[in-house]
């Protein structure tokens, strides 16, 4: 049976890439982790590549490729310094990644998106926001910026305005799909929170 | 290749239901249509049932269904009558087809689903808020209910405020998840709309 992925936004973004209808070729940034969502483009055919920051994260999608029987392509990287050409891919997406960066470091990995994306690709992010009952926890190191503590290491997670990523970041895009989710639910530990998420579909102009 | 499915939300919904680990079996409340979601229920080895109030939609998911070589036990029914045993389904859904009835209706249904549902189990339900750029197009025939054309077809719509479904219906279930979304993207036909849902998933008490 296929493995059942918890990032089930990223089946929107195919829907919106299957549309699109460019060469089914994907990038992944922050595609480590022991459940990969290469895999959901893959299973759809695509040529898929993937890079992550962690050679923890990487070792754990390597496992779950071996177990698959099938191969994502993810290789260590930064994704403020794409090693990819210009233009050379019509699909990047970071789901629940980019936001361990500060503002700026992120304003960079998205001026690397655009001149990676082919001109007319698509590009998925999404960003916590200010509904979030973490937005202000932990320790402050800019505006909307915090180091959390995430499985007893301190991680930077940035917070925004659900107006601030297009007002920060998307010059040269096109928000063709935008959706801002409060969700009220169960952690994996079993508390209950309150998340807040807005997710984008931009498009290279 | 597998069908993409566009009603993405039921994959969350699937999280939970292998989550949860009650027998896999599962009821859809408004089955039809030309990609019937219950198909991804079915890929994950869950004995499906579905009812439709409609033939053309029962008729359009047969057609899925021998194309794809399996079977959905879509049968036609209404969702105020449901024709199951007390406690006989561990896990029932309504995905964007519950508020295509008055406020009144949909109570009767939301009674149905908790005397069918097995003690523990969940339900996913979906309404269409205030937020939504259509909450009030159409003609008014009573709180917050809207006769909408569609596809040449007047339909009655019923939107809900934020906190009006529990209020309204959900005695005897605990919300364990709920999302309340504002989408802006394009719908199918090109133009440019924001959407206004909220979805939960209860659990029978």
């Amino acid at each position: 049976m296929k493995p059942v992925f918890r990032q089930t936004q990223l089946y929107t973004f195919l829907l919106y890439t299957n549309g699109k209808g460019l060469e089914k070729k994907i990038l992944d940034l922050g595609a480590g982790g022991n459940l990969p969502p290469l895999a959901i483009f893959n299973d759809q055919g695509y040529e898929t590549y993937g890079i992550d920051i962690s050679d923890e994260q990487i070792q754990r999608a390597k496992e779950f490729e071996k177990k698959q029987g099938i191969s994502l392509n993810i290789m260590k990287g930064d994704m403020t310094q794409l090693p990819f050409d210009n233009d050379a891919m019509p699909y990047i997406y970071s789901y629940n990644s980019i936001f361990h960066m500060s503002k700026k470091e992120i304003g960079e990995a998205i001026k690397e998106i655009h001149r990676v994306l082919s001109v007319g690709g698509l590009a998925f992010l999404n960003f916590p926001t200010i509904n979030d009952a973490h937005a202000t926890h932990g320790e402050k190191v800019g505006e909307g910026e915090y180091l959390q503590e995430e499985y007893g290491e301190k991680v930077l997670h940035s917070y925004f305005d659900i107006e601030e990523p297009e007002k920060l970041y998307f010059e040269g895009f096109e928000v063709i799909y935008k959706e801002n989710r409060i969700r009220n639910g169960f952690m994996r530990d079993g508390t209950r929170v309150t998340r807040g998420f807005v997710d984008y579909i931009l498009e290279k102009k």
